[in-house]
């Protein structure tokens, strides 16, 4: 009790500052890092005529409700100032089909569009896993051609490469084709779906711990090794089709499938996309309830960190706002895990600071500290001038050095008064003088040392 | 009865898509525009040399409550699935004080960072307010000098000249000298709030209208006509300042506030800040209650729009998850505002598609198009290739001509065999026929003559 007055009569209360488990701030380190990533992927995106969009993060629940299998259960719902009935956006795509329905009459289309935008699911956190994470999802919509699937594997593995993964591969499959090999092996259909997943795991697990678990799921021993088998075969996509075409022949749905996927093949060989970089994996499930036609995992290899990025043909989504079938396919990548790729194996050399100059400030010379600031920012350089001119210089400078600006532009009053100014490399300690107008040319030939490493 | 069974046995239920007042869709016209004025930001921001930096979305209610004076009425705030009391963020500088005090070993002070990010506020829905809307803001933590105050108002007025606003002024205050002023005139300390909220009013609404208000607020009649006289003074800022250093000189905390405008007044004249950009107003009071310091408001005149940014010092805030003073100055730029300035009247110049040339798909000349495809973006142009194959190419340049894409690259099959392609302006109807290796080089002269309006 007495603790507690005195904490309460104490001068100033202090809140408790505290984030939410499964949240992040990003520091400026990290930002840099992140808005560098989502520049590439933008860019990339840009360059397959994708166009951006973007949509509220809170919708009304009924919208968000019904579409989305499991992620749907780890939304973020709450009743509104007005008592609606509202959750936060789980990805990226529910939206998309709402706006779709929404602006019919303004759209064109097949319309591709990209979205780049944090959505939020309450999951269990673990490591790699957020309640808050960013999406960088690509999607054509209305186009039921597979040129539009091929273009989505194409971008995928364009915006993998530009991020500069070195080793990755996308994995292809057919929903539809998965159906009908596992109805020609003899799975039940109503324990088809149970089928899928194990199977989804014979990359990772092997097919002996997927022949048990096969085993185990109460289907026919027969139709466990048959569909073991069957997914199982590798080799040129075009020959593991033709076999598959003329064994499946009498399954309902397996010819189109088997079609609609040796023409994404040949689409993908036209469109020039390095055929090292994908591959037939007749396993491949991916865990959406709403995939109907081809669908696409990327697995980076090297290092190992398993799945970077999905994608497929959903044609039933969209529509569920129209009352008809709209085709539609897209791709996602999961940015989180490609940054702590990214960060691990230092992918991409960033600087920790976005300053390239720091400029002292002297009480006496803060008129010629800034004018060489203005000098140094028309230039298109980006400078730090400081703002602690009751400080010495040296703290001013160990500032900066915490900063890692590795640059300093001196200019004390003396320096003021002969119109020079000291530029110092902050690492090195080398210090050149030089007039005023030549210094843009002096620090740029100080950056330049900087980035050669000379 | 019979009409809801009907309803529901109909074949395809449609969703209704719909979207909360308040919010909206950015579609890609938009988009274009708003990420680019978002990168001039960017840009001026790190230029600058502030950081960038994120934080979530939602916090606990606790890091939100009890800081932001009325925009914290319209918090969205809900119990989330641990039963955590938590909000979404109203504004930007509340997670900053949270992140200064949570990541305070990690952090250089001062800390300059920028933050551009949607802020959620249950607002009543009018004409350019929303409920979600994005902010950004720049500011500096941990340095009390009025250098850090200049600072904040150039780049203010670098961002504002760099989006192209043609005519805009920052008016410049003290939050003490203000109230030195109310003092000094006799208006009672309790009545001093509301007589600062109605002086605010005064470039609005004239001396008349705001000396009637104050007559009725039931402060003495010969307060009212004096602190009218006071916060009425105009001239040069360091004449204006000068006489009132001398007549209030018995005002407790007048002197200091009169010394730190006139500092504030000397750095951004050394900064080289052009003097036709700001203005001392002793009237301006703006809002928010947390101010301490100097304050600054940016007013656009043409177009005559209004406040479109705010600044100002606020010592108390980023402490109280401290439990000690930190101080602190920023700005915030209201984003949504000046994109609906800069449509209006059409500052920023923008193309309705990110696209450069569409590529339309000849079935049987799919390989050729998709090897230009190629090299047009190896170019680093963004090609938007069909995905309509089984259309007529009539049909396909439909689309481009609705997407507002000026340039198409058609090969057909006989295009294809004898390695040349059309380039044709889609707009004028003019085509080119060239080699495969002249594309970029005819694609490129033909965007050049679009820019020029040739």
């Amino acid at each position: 009790m007495v603790e507690q007055v005195k904490t309460l009569a104490s001068p100033v209360k202090a809140r408790k500052p505290q984030i939410l488990k499964g949240f992040r701030d990003h520091l400026p380190r990290q930002m840099i890092l992140r808005q560098r990533m989502m520049a590439i992927v933008r860019e990339v995106f840009e360059r397959h005529g994708f166009e951006p969009l973007d949509t509220p993060a809170i919708e009304y629940l009924e919208v968000l409700s019904g579409k989305a299998g499991e992620n749907e259960k780890l939304m973020y719902h709450f009743s509104d100032q007005g008592d609606r009935a509202v959750g936060l956006r789980y990805d990226l795509t529910v939206p998309l089909a709402r706006v779709v329905a929404m602006h019919q009459n303004e759209l064109v289309l097949p319309f591709k569009r990209y979205h780049i935008a944090p959505v939020w699911r309450s999951e269990k956190p673990q490591r790699g896993r957020f309640r808050e994470f960013w999406q960088c999802d690509a999607d054509i919509v209305g186009s039921p051609s597979m040129l539009a699937d091929a273009q989505v594997a194409a971008v995928m593995i364009d915006a993998l490469s530009a991020i500069g993964l070195p080793s990755f591969t996308i994995r292809i499959n057919h929903r539809k084709l998965l159906e009908s090999l596992a109805r020609a092996a003899g799975v039940p259909d109503a324990q088809a779906v149970g089928v899928y997943r194990v199977i989804d795991k014979l990359d990772k697990i092997g097919s002996a711990a997927v022949g048990a678990e096969l085993d185990g799921s109460g289907i026919p021993a027969s139709a466990s090794a048959r569909v073991l088998d069957l997914v199982g075969r590798t080799g040129e996509p075009g020959d593991v089709l033709a076999g598959l075409r003329e064994e499946l022949v009498e399954i309902p749905g397996a010819t189109l499938a088997v079609d609609e996927l040796s023409e994404l093949f040949r689409y993908l060989r036209e469109l020039q996309v390095p055929s090292d970089r994908y591959t037939l994996d007749l396993a491949l499930a991916r865990g959406l309830d709403y995939y109907t036609g081809p669908v696409f995992e990327a697995t980076v290899e090297e290092p190992q960190v398993g799945s970077v990025a999905g994608a497929g043909r959903y044609d039933g989504l969209v529509g569920t706002f129209l009352g008809r079938s709209v085709p539609a396919t897209g791709m996602s990548l999961g940015l989180e895990r490609i940054i702590e790729v990214v960060e691990q194996f230092n992918l991409l050399p960033i600087r920790s600071s976005v300053a390239d100059v720091f400029v002292p400030a002297f009480p006496d010379a803060i008129e010629a500290a800034a004018r060489i600031t203005g000098v140094l920012r028309g230039a298109g350089l980006r400078v730090d001038q400081s703002v602690q001119p009751q400080r010495s210089v040296g703290d001013q400078l160990k500032y900066a050095g915490r900063k890692e600006i590795s640059i300093a532009v001196i200019v004390g009053t003396s320096e003021a008064a002969a119109g020079v100014c000291n530029v110092k490399n902050l690492c090195t300690g080398v210090q050149e003088t030089c007039p005023w107008e030549r210094v843009v040319d002096q620090v740029r030939s100080f950056l330049e040392h900087e980035e050669t490493g000379a």
